[in-house]
């Protein structure tokens, strides 16, 4: 074991990243272990610490007020609890023999080296901006930080006109289309994929695709965007494709994030095919005893797939701070992995998946039967009962549950949850039919929407296993 | 092997009930053989056939307009599946030494033998009438069948008062009160028990206590009716309680069901201790080759607690109808048995529950942590974020989750099919704190409320753990 790094005899923490799953780890750790046995230090280059980037759409749409109304916790609240929080403060190297991280005092530019005894980096993750002409003209913004929602906010109150472009309807896109819609423009997004909602099979897409529409949603799809035209005051004025140009007073990139591993990468850290930090089923950094690393930066277990995969998600984030602290603080835990499962909804339409896609099922090596469903969300007789699609995914032979992806109204998204165990459990579709659901009238049709899939699906795997 | 009784050479099948067991049975039958291989009988006491029971408490309050709408299926249509469906037409023996039934025609006393190969049992279940003092005055109501709910409307129009009492707060009381209050009608709810909504333990029932008193209902706990007093128009007056005196222009009873099994007790078939009859998997009564039984008038296996319990329920019902029409008609399938998932909702309250209550968890000899958390039902900052109470029970030693009740406003109440699959599974309640459940801020917090309940039931169990 190292010498202790920490003043007073105590072991030093130091955390690369201030958002959820940082300080989840630093909070965590600190309730295990008091400031005379650990040290913390937490790094941030932002303002912000804690703060929930899912909900920048919802902010920047209008549906939440305040800003601030999206910080789980404040650095002083940080402080409070005897984490030394540096803000604007950028790590800029990780030693990994010497045990040590380099910062930069953004304001300042002055830098400073921390030895640490334990390490957890939580870099986050990086909003892909394409290398394309225009690209940094004002009105161009991502949606990654609180910063971002703010700058994006100004030029909304600011724009001349009326007209948004969005570039990528997956879930960022179809949430800022949402937002843009409430704030009173009219909406174009510009999709690369078939249909929206690549994280979906393109025949549930679809159902996406014409429900956009149907709120007024201008839906390109196929479509690659070449340049972003400026006018001479430096705005973007449009946004091009091979095809034709679509006029904006505003564009929002919702591309989708790589994970942010500069730092662990020239640190000769092990990454994954993905670009994210590769780590252990206690989030612990593959081969370095003393650095953990979790939330937008590492890939993680998919169980229904086997293999790694990057996602970034505040709750996967979250569960992995908490999972690090209680590491780093002496207790035990472990992050088995993910089925993949995410909702998201674009003004009363709700997209829910989980586990396996066609496409990834394939790449799997796995052979399967698909079924697709329609139902609804109450009994067909009470009021507001609304149609719900459901598309679900079986093992042939096996008929384990690979997949659903649901697309429907009110009631429609968290069902995904009822599959997301059933997956974790490695339940077979038979299996499923039998599961003992809530039900009563308002809640749901006598047979619930995933039994109804869950039925077709069992009958598709028993009519092909000779 | 019994020679066939159908005609033309084909095996009879002779169905008792025309509800959702019975119906679904003689259809999946159907479906597996036609009329030339297999003769379908079915006797219902009744006019209807596979109409929803459930939904009667929606049409009385006018959530429903019309009847038929709970209908899913006419005896019509049945019929026009070559089911030789005979209304109206009550069995009134079983004879498993001859295999046959006696059956006497309701309106023209007429009585009938009808032989039989195969039998499916599908009595449903009777309403729990207590022998009180004035029960059979006019304005008293059970809610049980069509006929019930349209003898109960019938009265609300008439009604001289609009004062209504429901005697019994389980989800026939709570959801009959709903229904009283949407046609306008002060309700005062008379209930045995400490709190309403016995299938919740006390200090969860406390919570839907206080919410139907914010809604304006009465209720009255610890209290046993004594007495029905009747005018002199033969019409309820008042309910009694030994303490007390509650004025009534109309009276529902919500006092629960018993299995209706006396042709099955007369005919020596197996009854368990709640009354209701025994099958084994496949839903055969026990010891009886050639005969099936399902619905409200068979006890199921609690996977929970591993004894057996009687649940009156469509989506049970459904499902045994299922399983018993594959086997029937020459297939294989099975009904593992129930974790004993219900939801309810009185307003906009929602009010739910799988497996066991903490005096089922100590009948059954388990030792346990019980937890119970605060959370809502989207990201706080989210706008009509609602809060939601959630309890968990998990066993001592092992973790294995034992039951999850739910009470709150929209979006609580189907969240425990979370728990239910969970359950169904075996999941312990630390392996329940890594469950990939859908987020996104209109959805959930960052941390679903099943999941902050999973944490904090797992750190009780670690606690308890030498």
């Amino acid at each position: 074991m190292s010498m202790s790094r920490g003043s007073n005899g105590a072991e030093r923490l130091v955390v690369i990243g201030g958002d959820a799953a940082g300080m989840s780890a630093a909070s965590q750790a600190r309730r295990l272990k008091g400031p005379d046995e650990l040290e913390i230090v937490a790094f941030e280059r932002g303002h912000f610490t804690s703060y929930s980037a899912c909900g920048i759409p919802y902010w920047v749409g209008g549906d939440v007020s305040d800003r601030d109304e999206l910080i789980a916790r404040t650095p002083q609240e940080h402080r409070a609890r005897d984490i030394d929080l540096r803000l604007r403060t950028e790590v800029t190297e990780i030693d990994v023999e010497k045990g040590g991280v380099r910062a930069r005092d953004v304001d300042s530019g002055e830098e400073s080296w921390t030895p640490y005894d334990k390490l957890v980096i939580a870099t986050g993750a990086r909003p892909i901006r394409p290398d394309l002409p225009g690209i940094d003209a004002l009105g161009v913004h991502g949606v990654q930080t609180l910063d971002d929602g703010q700058d994006l906010l100004d030029t909304l109150t600011s724009a001349r006109g009326r007209r948004a472009v969005v570039v990528g309807a997956g879930y960022i896109g179809v949430e800022m289309a949402e937002a843009l819609i409430n704030r009173g423009f009219e909406v174009t997004v510009v999709n690369r994929g078939r249909e929206p909602m690549s994280t979906l099979d393109p025949d549930m897409g679809r159902l996406v695709h014409r429900a956009m529409e149907g709120l007024g949603i201008t839906m390109v799809n196929d479509a690659e965007v070449t340049k972003l035209h400026m006018g001479e005051d430096g705005r973007v004025r449009a946004v091009a494709t091979a095809d034709a140009e679509y006029p904006a007073d505003v564009v929002v990139l919702g591309i989708g994030v790589h994970p942010e591993t500069a730092l662990a990468k020239a640190a000769g850290l092990p990454l994954g095919e993905h670009g994210g930090l590769l780590t252990d089923l206690a989030m612990r950094v593959r081969g370095h005893e003393n650095i953990w690393a979790g939330g937008d930066c590492v890939e993680v277990l998919d169980l229904v797939s086997g293999r790694e995969r990057h996602i970034a998600l505040g709750t996967h984030a979250n569960k992995h701070g908490q999972i690090i602290g209680a590491n780093v603080g002496g207790g035990y835990a472990t992050f088995p992995g993910v089925v993949g499962t995410a909702v998201s909804k674009v003004c009363d339409l709700e997209i829910a998946r989980t586990g396996l896609r066609e496409k990834d099922a394939r790449r799997a090596g796995l052979q399967f039967e698909t079924v697709t469903i329609e139902s609804t969300s109450r009994a067909r007789y009470y009021p507001s009962a609304s149609p719900m699609t459901v598309k679900m995914l079986a093992e042939r032979r096996t008929g384990r549950l690979l997949g659903v992806q649901i697309v429907g109204r009110e009631g429609a998204g968290k069902r995904v949850d009822i599959a997301a165990v059933a997956l974790t459990a490695g339940m077979t579709v038979e299996q499923m039919t039998a599961l003992d659901l809530g039900y009563a009238p308002p809640f749901s049709p006598v047979w619930d929407p995933v039994l109804v899939a869950a039925r077709k699906a069992a009958a598709a795997v028993r009519n092909k296993t000779p």
